[in-house]
């Protein structure tokens, strides 16, 4: 038996995306702009945007039925999967023409594109993010998923939505801490990929913090234009020739060894992306600590960093994290550790003979670092 | 964004696949053939099988992890699968070089290949169907699943296993009630593609049944390989050209209209076979009332089914069924009923305008058979 399957889809800016005039999203991925939606969303984007979907919908003429999540990770589990299945079937929808529409962070973009690829073995849905790492990171790309017995994503599915519609004005009600979030995967990018876009984060990374990427000045407008741009460009890049991981050696998974197990060890504590810098602050220092990076780049990385009010460690790193952490990505990466590590700002090489004694060296070393940062 | 991917999947008979020196199983989509394995099966097969299948793994030297399902349609839900992977959890199976296996019908295979699309967003997996209806139809296919909120698959995915392996020889221990069930996917693929099928049915169908496919005698032998070989074959190639579904006007949802909806009001009254083969009687019926098969040949159809001890019709169907099965395969059918009707014995076409009341007067027309045949 021999088949093959086209995956397409799109990522589109769009400015202004709940303006009554613009019916880029009542169009998207429906073959007519009228009818009936499904929009899933949570109770924070519906307290700040509830009212102007409303109003967008009903001057688009779209009958919608709405579901409103609880936020955050720890929301994100097969309960809210279950319950979106009973509301799609409740709602009758019909299981291509009426695509259900997701307006969220991550958490809410990969349960409803989940809940979307299982019921009825596949719905159409949109992508809406409203947060700067739904933005660059989880709503780009073709993962959806949900925590399960106390793991990250432990339960998921490869299925890209039709579209995704990215809009930065949302990120303007944005919450400091939520701005970071973010930074931490884009940084992640520059990393392993785009040494000019950590210079435009070293540059311009607190400008951007500051304007929330609205282009409040000039330069402000040009630096998150190309942030954005480049971040999200060579995210897809990575993601294009690997859309459903048959090569397990990604790029793409630096800061992601550590951190689902600090992650979920910690929740509610810390946000993905702050799980996902420290475990960068700690293979950066592995890295240093390798010969692989020079004193001068582990500084610069940790500074950059600190710039975007990113953690480099947290109360709730335990000393057998390390251990517990590199036996579940070696399960995950089929029994190698294929650990991504800094060689330099912007390139990385994988490795599968990292020791959690090394780790525990690191996270000392951070501490002291801490101190002096703090 | 775009990409593509290549799915292969082998169907393999496999004759005594737990023969202690066939190493075909074990070697089935691993690179090694020693090491571990979860094994799925249900609590029937365990008792049937549950010592040979042990001294087989225990001979290929095979550290192997057991989980035995409750059998039966009634237990085909999100439970099982949310077991199957806590124990994939618990077992700490590697993401690509531990196949699970699963050992069982229909109602296995579908959950184990379902958990097994979702666990770390896929783990490769192997089938071996002890039952007809699964090695005609359930393990061959690519589609998971598990009934929800009263819905026969409501949740699932596409993913094929690397390997299915057919072994007739479970066959031997199945009940009659068994053999039928399986009979009526074998029917199904005459009826809508393969007149030669059909008429080896009406001529050894009885004989077939009586020996269990085993091939006790030459005549017997003869047409169980070339049964089983047409039903197979005609269901693969059917699936091949549209594995994701993408069109909707599927020849093998034949006798899958009103079906789904009955088995789930009846449950546990009727097995899947016997829900398609009621509908299969409906919709034969409903032919010959268009003027679209001849009175002939309603009549060899209703003698098959009546021979292979399939039911016409059950005391669960309902008034209303009609309307809201055709309802609810609007909706999975996207708008349109999409009905395959028979248009002869071989062939058929989709139609989207089949009505209740037609429906139910083949309902009577099929009482009154039922009193002639019985």
């Amino acid at each position: 038996m021999r088949a093959q399957q086209c995956v397409e889809y799109e990522v589109n800016l769009c400015h202004g995306v709940f303006d009554p005039g613009n019916d880029t999203l009542a169009r998207a991925g429906a073959p007519v702009p009228s009818g009936r939606r499904c929009v899933v969303t949570d109770s924070t984007v519906n307290r700040l945007y509830g009212d102007r979907m409303r109003a967008y919908f009903e001057a688009q003429g779209i009958d919608v039925r709405w579901l409103v999540l609880d936020p955050g990770e720890e929301n994100k589990g097969i309960d809210s999967v279950r319950r979106l299945v009973d509301a799609f079937d409740e709602f009758g929808l019909l299981r291509r023409q009426e695509p259900v529409i997701a307006v969220g962070g991550g958490v809410v973009t990969d349960i409803v594109g989940f809940a979307c690829s299982l019921y009825r073995r596949g719905l159409p849905h949109i992508k809406v993010p409203t947060t700067l790492i739904g933005l660059v990171d989880a709503a780009v790309g073709a993962k959806t998923g949900v925590n399960h017995g106390g793991h990250k994503n432990r339960i998921g599915t490869y299925f890209p939505p039709r579209c995704t519609l990215l809009d930065t004005t949302f990120l303007a009600t944005l919450p400091d801490r939520q701005i970071s979030n973010g930074m931490a995967e884009i940084l992640k990018i520059a990393l392993v990929l785009d040494s000019r876009l950590f210079e435009l984060l070293e540059t311009h990374g607190l400008l951007l913090c500051d304007e929330r990427f609205q282009g409040l000045t000039s330069a402000g407008a040009e630096a998150a234009d190309e942030v954005l741009r480049r971040a999200i460009g060579g995210m897809l890049a990575e993601l294009e020739p690997n859309l459903w991981e048959e090569r397990l050696d990604r790029l793409v998974d630096y800061g992601h060894t550590f951190s689902p197990v600090l992650e979920m060890g910690a929740l509610p504590a810390l946000l993905h992306g702050e799980a996902v810098a420290i475990d960068m602050a700690l293979t950066t220092v592995v890295s240093w600590q390798r010969g692989l990076l020079s004193p001068v780049d582990r500084d610069r990385v940790l500074m950059v960093m600190t710039a975007l009010a990113l953690p480099l460690g947290h109360p709730a790193w335990r000393a057998d994290l390390a251990e517990r952490a590199l036996a579940d990505a070696v399960r995950h990466r089929d029994g190698r550790q294929r650990v991504p590590l800094a060689t330099g700002i912007g390139s990385a090489l994988f490795f599968d003979d990292l020791t959690a004694a090394e780790v525990r060296a690191a996270e000392s070393f951070l501490q002291t670092q801490r101190t002096v940062h703090a």
